[in-house]
């Protein structure tokens, strides 16, 4: 396993994390100041600038995007509606080659409004990538599944393990192309009693794309906004990496923090350093 | 699948579905008096009155106990916590018998306080359930082990998919006795890509024994305490319970709901008037 101290060059900041209070120009400054290697930007504060100038930002930094967030969600209560989803997603996918994004992170989607059917709502989700799949290979960036945590079946992500979405890298792309595999986050990972064997298979078919860290607090207060730094809360963060790494994970470690009640009302400089700090100590 | 209209003989009451604001009896009253044929107390309202004069009432009113919850949690930081908690278990276990219940809940637990060890807490589980099970064979009373959703696997259980209870079921009784099984609830199991085949897995092996109904409400508020009234959510409840049936589960369909801003503020009659036509129209 690699290891972090003194190598901030190996870890990136998901803007999240600072809560999105600032213009999109200043976070990449504040990160890039701060020392770290890459950045994950979010797709609603890209597409109300310029994305040229973003790129443009972030390479004269010499910064990493690591990911590019998000999707937008697949299933939908109508044909149109869905295709209107994927081309949202081709447009975007656009702009994270303008990026140079290592990957377009896929939160996939939940069931459409009303609908009870999480079998055709993960088939929808399917039959979605399979189109996508083929503009990530003309853009040239790959697509990362993102199984989202349970909780967050109904409303954001049918995926929601690693193992279905290494179910799903398998059936359409059964070649390893490259791009199409999955990103990694402790957050919504960290209970699976099959992680460890899902993430060695995801390692011998290079699917892993991304590697995402924070914590999972004990008493969580609000199903999205209520992460923790990594080291507050009960995952154990290097054994995680260790294992990712060990399956062949050579990208950068990514923070990704929802938290309205905390982090998000602190200094962002503060925020930086505490995750540099952590980082280096903890993960 | 059995049809439940005019079948409330079918259908059993987790009186946390009333939010325990009333004394055992009066809820044990009103569940009968309601035409339920089932009723699922908690321990800390059994054991605050007489087990016995509980167990009489109950008899007296013709009702079955389709589950008695539930276990103390098992991993703990020291030895002699976690022997503590196992004896805890034990005497709960005799009562279970004397309430004649169909299973104790096996609400596992979480990681002990101040720990990350996932993988730990998982073997001190199977260490206390394979303890238990000698004391379950002795009082007549099988364990159920409830996996609960894996937002509650820091706290409240570390078994978190049905696959999982089910390899502790095969590793532990692997003949197969029958005291040794799993409870399929629909809030914790719903989103599981897995839930299919590990139902038919738990029918051909005869592990189901307890089968629990609310809702998954889209818009959750609270991680514990709302849950839905059966058919206000995104759970398709009565293909689930087609499935659980048809892999040969042919208990009682138990309504267990926490959900404090909401019926827990109704009047107890009015719930369990909801209850009994939810249960015979979506369930």
């Amino acid at each position: 396993m690699r290891n972090l101290k003194g190598r901030l060059d190996l870890c990136s900041i998901n803007t999240a994390t600072l809560g999105h209070r600032e213009p999109l120009s200043r976070t990449i400054d504040r990160i890039a100041s701060a020392g770290f290697g890459g950045i994950a930007p979010w797709r609603h504060e890209v597409e109300k600038v310029n994305v040229a100038e973003v790129a443009k930002q972030i390479k004269a930094l010499d910064l990493t995007v690591t990911g590019y967030c998000r999707s937008t969600y697949l299933p939908a209560a109508t044909r149109a509606q869905f295709d209107a989803n994927i081309d949202d997603n081709k447009a975007a996918l656009r702009d994270a080659a303008t990026l140079g994004a290592r990957c377009f992170v896929m939160v996939v989607g939940g069931l459409p409004e009303g609908s009870r059917d999480l079998r055709g709502a993960r088939a929808q989700v399917s039959d979605g990538i399979a189109e996508l799949l083929e503009t990530a290979r003309e853009f040239g960036v790959p697509l990362a599944l993102e199984p989202l945590h349970p909780m967050y079946a109904a409303d954001r992500a049918v995926i929601n393990t690693l193992a279905q979405a290494l179910d799903i890298c398998d059936a359409l792309d059964p070649e390893r192309s490259g791009f199409l595999g999955a990103a990694v986050d402790a957050y919504h990972c960290w209970w699976d009693p099959a992680l460890q064997a899902s993430i060695a298979a995801a390692g011998r078919n290079e699917r892993i794309l991304a590697f995402h860290v924070c914590d999972w607090l004990r008493e969580t207060r609000d199903l999205l906004l209520d992460r923790g730094m990594m080291g507050d809360g009960v995952v154990d963060l290097s054994a995680l990496r260790e294992r990712v790494e060990r399956n062949g994970y050579d990208g950068l470690v990514e923070v990704e923090i929802f938290s309205k009640e905390n982090w998000w009302r602190r200094d962002p400089d503060d925020v930086l350093r505490v995750c540099a700090e952590r980082l280096q100590t903890v993960c």
